[in-house]
């Protein structure tokens, strides 16, 4: 698909500098962008790689326009406006109707007539599939749960009973929404399974990681609100409640109960205790541990960046002696 | 389904404070609660909400009970009574007998007749599915394993080749048990595979939650017994033994040939270090580095939580001192 | 299968200390073995079981021969020596070539003849799967995939679209490799999708672990250099390059951008920031945060062991009062 630059600017109300009737037909990194393509400077770590580039033009911000060899289109927020005109450039096919015939459907399911579902696809009784929902091969969908229109399952995902999942959803492979809560009530003999009879809601645009899970609620329900970006291997916890438009990077994990306020950025690797609460705009750098209620907006940190061997082992020992040495109040 | 109070408190051995003859159709939260359902209080947290409910009983330890504005089931344990109530009061769907035409049986393979197996589920030559067992959609059992009566699981599970499962286990979607072990040894050119020639056997009554990963082992067993609980996202090497009645909580990663006694309660995302030995009744707290072993009965810790970001920086930039400053022995 | 001592001893160029005629039938760890089987003692750990050991013969070094009880394989790496032997004596089963009824290939894909695709496997158009290749039941192979020679997919894997696999490579069940990238660009409504329209290319003889996950690039490929493993539980982000030889252990999670170098061995649980580089022949032990770019050779660390959890307590106290006092130049 070739699109001119003056197209794009007008279309994404972009500022350009070069020839309007250029065209560009895909997208590229500054380095292997050649001409023809369309590349972006976001990151500052790449700038050095613009004065260099053989893109045939560059979504950048205007403060590097001076260093640009090539045509430019302007904009406030280069890696958004890069991110819209690469989705002109290079669309998600479209979902081609029809179940196929290795596909199990309940007789009590309802799918839509332009819905896909794809070979080995499991589709359970009373399920609802939305317009235009890609399942993928292999992929699970339980008894009575929902799937908002234009939501995609990519492969082998699995969606438990009863889940809402809303509009617009991308579910990667082997995600798992709507798997019990891991709840037991310990007693003499051992621990006594709590039923889990919750269950998981999904706004619309929430995107699900590959091998990452949702649990269900116990009694009321585990939801995701709108715009939620969940990375690969994230675990959210049954009765979880994540707030719009917050981002976990891979493998977090969120214990059972707490609530996530809106607009958070939450690093790779973090961990959340239970029944805490989070506020809004709250960013946890990687690797921390957030053991406590968090009021909201701030950016906390416990990650420990590696250091040489010895000198770890070192501070490792003196740590330690940090905790023996008597009471908090001691002298130092 | 309606139980009466007076039912309730016979057969789960509780003392009533109210009227007997009042009935409950299902459970809820002290906050959720309507006329006709049953709540309960064990979480302190949670006390406020006891004197606002409108539950129809409370299920609640006595020193509750002068706080309770309805009526009460006094439990020694609330939370396990609670549990053993709400599955009585939604009890799981039974399983429904039969091969979906879909599933594919291996002719060598032994499924008892009491048992489903799923659409697109797969079952090896030589592997036994035992007594109302249900292998749920997308689930795979490999040759020769051992699926023990009234076990289930759920969706797109893989029980790996000669794994012997016991009875009234559960496995979550997308959970892997008796994939080979992580195995090499390192050489001139690489690394040498070793063969995982052991296998896995799980005992009665273990949980293994969605997406978890239970390797086999190398030249024996990996061993995971009765009443363990796993959560979502765990990883268990090869030759672990992980001893009766113990829970690892979401993202716990337990290296090769460490053996957990039984009893331990492992909070969420902790690691064990491989070769360890972890006694009976040891808890650790959540996002803590075992890589010693631990003698039990005892409670261990290493995760920091969370300071706001400039003053963590801070303090790494002080730890790395501490790391850098002479010999251990050096004055402080 | 029954094999000579000494035909092991030329085969693997070990030196032999016992009847060559002597025949072994299979492997077991010292403890266990029985007459007639190898064993070996590579970690000095299990030493102290080699006197009492009941096996035919011992692969060992040669400062344990005067300890060994039984025959004696001496070799300068007896682990790598045991692990060639161990595949010879049990060697994996052949692979069947054919597809099972119940999978679905699409007309456009191309299968060799000596391939095996099992019970509900999915093979999308355009993919290519090379000779000797095993695609187990439930696996997903999307469109333009290309799976190499002798690879095997085992069980519930997905390989996303246009991915390209080396030879001998295997996928435990679970794995998903060629996902799409977690890319988002803030703007004012929450965040824009980037399109990831690169690729994921894995070398030959790489290894991936259940229900580890890797994920496509944005604009060029995600690369797995020849003879990775990645152990189960492994995240590794969109862009990545992974150098030959390295080893990632479980619940590793390395962001997008991040390049690690050869031979490197990385702990299990290790988190590794984006946009990072990591030379060639380093080591991160467990539990560690890797926030900078490493040069290599070297030995790195940040995990904090286990304490008691009162003497923990202690120590988090004071570490935060290391972080409150005043600037870093101020005094202790």
């Amino acid at each position: 698909m070739a699109i001119t630059l003056g197209e794009l600017a007008v279309r994404f109300g972009l500022e350009l500098a070069g020839d309007p009737d250029a065209t560009v037909t895909g997208v590229a990194t500054l380095q292997a962008a050649l001409p023809g393509t369309l590349a972006f400077l976001a990151n500052p770590r790449y700038r050095r790689q613009l004065a260099a580039t053989r893109a045939g033009a560059v979504v950048l911000a205007r403060d590097a326009l001076a260093e640009c060899p090539v045509a430019a289109l302007i904009a406030a927020n280069p890696y958004a406006a890069f991110a819209r005109i690469a989705a002109v450039l290079h669309p998600e096919p479209p979902v081609v109707p029809g179940i196929a015939p290795s596909a199990s459907v309940d007789p009590g399911a309802v799918v839509d007539g332009s819905a896909a579902v794809g070979p080995g696809a499991v589709i359970g009784p009373g399920a609802v599939i939305g317009a235009r929902v890609a399942i993928g091969p292999g992929c699970v969908v339980e008894a009575g749960a929902r799937i908002g229109d234009d939501s995609r399952l990519q492969a082998n995902v699995t969606i438990g009973r009863g889940a809402v999942i809303g509009r617009r959803c991308v579910f990667k492979p082997g995600a798992v929404v709507g798997s019990d809560g891991f709840g037991f009530a310990r007693d003499e003999d051992g621990y006594v399974k709590v039923p889990q009879l919750g269950g998981v809601r999904l706004g619309d645009d929430v995107e699900v990681g590959a091998n990452t899970t949702v649990d269900r609620g116990t009694l009321e329900d585990t939801v995701v609100e709108d715009g939620v970006k969940l990375d690969n291997l994230v675990q959210v916890g049954h009765n979880c409640r994540i707030g719009a438009h917050t981002v976990l990077a891979g493998c977090v994990g969120v214990s059972g109960s707490t609530v996530i306020g809106r607009r958070c950025m939450i690093g790779g690797a973090v961990g959340f205790a239970g029944h805490l609460e989070v506020g809004d705009d709250v960013v946890v750098t990687g690797y921390s541990l957030v053991s406590r209620s968090l009021r909201g907006p701030g950016v906390y940190s416990s990650g420990i960046p590696v250091s040489e061997a010895a000198v770890w082992r070192r501070t490792v020992a003196r740590l330690r002696r940090l905790g023996r040495r008597g009471t908090e109040g001691g002298d130092e």
